[in-house]
C-alpha cells in the first residue's frame, strides 16, 4: 500500500470529497465484521437506524402483483408518480392541518436524497448553512463534500435537545441560505415542541432564507397533534423544505423511497437536480409507498405504539444502569452519556461492540463536542432485548469500560 | 403568478442550479402530454431512450420470489451486493479481456448517478471536463449545477462522430479533471474504434487526469470483439472510471441500478458520495441485475440482435426519406440532419411532434452548434415502423415542416 496518497501517480481528486468524514454506518458494522457470537451472547445491533421488523406481508404480496404491470419496470415522472405525489400532499395536508399541492411534492429515493437535493437547490461552496450539534452524520457530509460551511449550534441538553434560537439569530450572516432541523431528532430522539419549530420558521422568514425540516421520524412521535404549525401559514412554500421517508415507517429501507416538499420554485431547482441524481425514484418503491400510504394506516398506528412501548421499556431499564446516563429519549433513538470522562467515544463505543457485543454509534460521529456521547438505535431491537442492553452496559462500566 | 422570480420574497436559490437546462425528456413529453392521436396516425415516441420491449418474463417471475426474503427489503452495503460486485467485476473482466476486482465496482442507482459520483470524486466549483459535442445533457446539467466548467470538443460529422485527440490535447489546462466520452454514443449511435478510445486514454494518462467512459449502450454493439483494450492495462485503476447501466439491457429502467468501476483512490470518494445521494442503490432493482447477468446472457444477445435488425432497417428505410439526412447510425440512436437551415431544431422537433406526431428531441438539447440536426432513439420501437417514420418525415420535409 501507499503511505502517502498525494504522491500516487494518476488522476488528481476532489479534495473536497476526498475531505469529508467516512461512512460511519460501515465504519461501525467493521468493528463486528467476520466475527461470530455466543448463543447466549449474540450481536445487539444499535447501529443503524433500521426497522427491527419485516415489512407487513400484505406490502410484500401487492409488490409480487404489481410485478405483472409493466409500467412498474420503467421510469416514472422525475418527480416521481402523479398518483403518490397526490396520496402524500392529501396525508401531509391532513396530518398537519395545512394546505399542500401534490405539484409541491417530490417523491426521492430516500431521505437523504431529499436532504441532497434541498441543499443543491439552496447553496453552493462558500455558503453556509446552520446545523444544529448534534447533527445526522450524512448531513454534514454533503455539505463538506459541496464546500459549503456546516455553522454549528451547541448542543444543550437541558432544554430537551432542542437548539437556542438566540444563538441560530446570532450565527445568520450573508451567506447563510438554511437551517436545518430534524425532528424527531437523529441522534438523540428529542421531539422538538411546535413553537421551537415555529421560532425557528419565522427566524428564517424574517432573514429570507429556507428552514429545512427533516421529519424522517415523525411517524413515531406519540399522539395525533401535528408536530408544528407551519404548513397553516400560507406562505409556507417561500421558506418550508420537508424532508420525509417511508423506510422506517413502512421498512423499506431497500427501496429507497422518500420525500421532500417545497414551493414551485425550490421545486424547479429540485426537478434539475433529481435528473441528474436518479432520474426518479424506482417505480416499485414508489408503487410500495403508495400502498402504504392508501392501506397500512393501521399497520403504522401498531408500531407507533410498539415504538411507545419500546420507548418505555429503554426508560424503565435505564434505571437501572450504572454509570451510563440517558441524556435524551424519543422517536427511534436515545441518546446516552458514557461514564469515561478520559476516553473518546469512538474507543468506548468499540469496546461495547468488541467486549460486549452491542454496536453503537459513538457521539463524535455526530459532530464536535460530542466525545461524551453514544447513540443507540433502541428501536431496532423488541422491548425484551432491554434487559441484556442494561446488563452488558452496567458490567462495561463496572469493569472501566477498557481492554484489561 | 410572479413576473419576475428575482423579487418574489422568501428564500434565496442557489444560482448555479436555478441556471441549468430544464430536463429535456420532460419538455419533449410536454409536447405530447394530454393529447389524443388517431388509430391511424398513432404517436412514434422517439425522444426517450427506453427499451421498446417488456423484461423478461423469466426475470419479473425470479423477482417476485425474491420478495420473499426479508433481505431485499432492506438496505445493502454502500457501493451494493457483495454477490453482484463480484458478478459485474467477472463479467467486465470477461467482456474486455481484463482484470477488475469486486472492490473496484460499486452498484449505482442508475448510470446517471454513476456519472454524478465520478465527477464529485473529480472535480469541484472551478474545474474544467472536457465534453465532446454533441454531449449527453444530463452531464452538462450536472457540471452547470456543480459549477465546474464544460469544455467542448467540435462534433465531426466526417469522423463518424469521434473527437480530435489533438483538439482535446489542446484543450487541457491545469483546472482539467476528466475527458468524458460516451461510446456508443448518446445522442449520435457512433461507436467509438478501439483506437480512439486508446488514444484518449493514453491522452488522459499522460496528463494525470481521468478519463470517464461512459458504456450505458455497449451490449448493443454488434459482435463479441472487445470494445477497448483499456481494461488489459495494469495501471487502469489510475486512469480509467467506466460507467454503465443495466437499465437498457434488461430493461429495467424502473429499478435504477448501474455501475462504476474505477480504482481504490476514486472508490473511497465515490463510497462517501454514494452514502449521501443514496445510501445504496435499490436492493430489488441489485437483485434484477444479478439475474440479469447470471442468466439472462442469451436474452441479452437476442436483443443485441434484434437492434441490429433495427439499425438496418433504420438505414435502408431512409434512403427513402427526402430532405432529412442520415448523420449518424449505430446503437440505439439516429442522429439525423433536419432539412431547414433557417429554423431551430427544437421549432422542427416541436412541429414533428404536433403536426406529424413524431417526437424526436432536438440537437440543441445536446450543446452549442447542434440546431440542423434531431436525436430519434429508434431502439424504442420495433423495425416494423421504420416505413411510418420515413413518410412522415418526408412529408414534414415536402411541407416545409412548418405550421401553415
Amino acid at each position: 500500500m501507499v503511505a502517502d496518497l498525494q504522491t500516487v501517480a494518476g488522476s488528481r481528486l476532489n479534495p473536497l470529497l476526498s475531505g469529508v468524514a467516512a461512512p460511519p454506518i460501515a465504519e461501525a458494522q467493521g468493528w463486528v465484521r467476520g466475527r461470530t457470537f455466543p448463543l447466549d451472547k449474540p450481536l445487539i445491533d444499535l447501529a443503524q437506524a433500521v426497522p427491527g421488523y419485516p415489512p407487513p406481508d400484505a406490502l410484500v404480496e401487492h409488490l409480487a402483483r404489481r410485478l405483472a404491470d409493466p409500467a412498474v419496470h420503467r421510469y416514472t415522472d422525475i418527480l416521481g408518480h402523479t398518483r403518490l405525489r397526490e396520496a402524500l400532499a392529501a396525508h401531509m395536508s391532513a396530518a398537519y392541518a395545512g394546505t399542500i399541492g401534490a405539484d409541491q411534492v417530490a417523491i426521492t429515493a430516500g431521505c437523504n436524497q431529499a436532504f441532497c437535493l434541498a441543499i443543491m437547490a439552496l447553496a453552493q461552496a462558500g455558503d453556509e448553512v446552520i446545523l444544529p450539534l448534534p447533527y445526522y452524520f450524512n448531513h454534514r457530509m454533503w455539505l463538506d463534500a459541496l464546500g459549503v460551511a456546516a455553522v454549528p449550534l451547541t448542543f444543550r441538553p437541558e432544554s430537551g435537545g432542542v437548539p437556542d434560537l438566540d444563538e441560530a439569530a446570532s450565527r445568520i450572516t450573508g451567506r447563510t441560505r438554511t437551517i436545518v432541523l430534524v425532528t424527531p431528532n437523529n441522534p438523540t430522539g428529542a421531539i422538538y415542541p411546535p413553537e421551537a419549530i415555529e421560532g425557528f420558521y419565522r427566524l428564517a422568514q424574517r432573514h429570507g432564507i429556507a428552514l429545512i425540516l427533516d421529519e424522517t421520524y415523525k411517524d413515531f412521535r406519540p399522539g395525533d397533534e401535528p408536530a408544528h404549525q407551519l404548513f397553516q401559514d400560507p406562505d409556507w412554500p417561500e421558506t418550508l423544505i420537508q424532508l420525509y421517508s417511508f423506510s422506517k415507517v413502512f421498512c423499506l429501507t431497500g427501496y429507497r423511497v422518500g420525500s421532500l416538499i417545497a414551493g414551485r420554485r425550490v421545486m424547479e431547482s429540485v426537478e434539475k437536480a433529481m435528473d441528474c441524481i436518479a432520474i426518479c425514484a424506482p417505480a416499485i418503491g414508489q408503487e410500495a409507498a403508495l400502498f402504504g400510504l392508501s392501506e397500512l394506516d393501521d399497520w403504522r398506528r401498531g408500531n407507533t405504539a410498539l415504538m411507545g412501548e419500546r420507548v418505555q421499556a429503554f426508560r424503565t431499564g435505564f434505571e437501572r444502569v450504572e454509570g451510563f446516563r440517558l441524556i435524551s429519549l424519543g422517536a427511534y433513538f436515545a441518546y446516552v452519556q458514557h461514564p469515561f470522562p478520559d476516553r473518546t467515544a469512538a474507543a468506548v463505543a468499540r469496546d461495547l461492540a468488541e467486549q460486549h457485543n452491542l454496536l453503537t454509534l459513538p457521539g463524535s460521529m455526530f459532530g464536535e463536542g460530542q466525545e461524551r456521547f453514544l447513540r443507540l438505535a433502541f428501536a431496532n431491537v423488541p422491548a425484551g432485548t432491554v434487559p441484556a442492553i442494561v446488563e452488558r452496559l452496567s458490567t462495561a462500566a463496572g469493569t472501566g469500560g477498557r481492554k484489561t
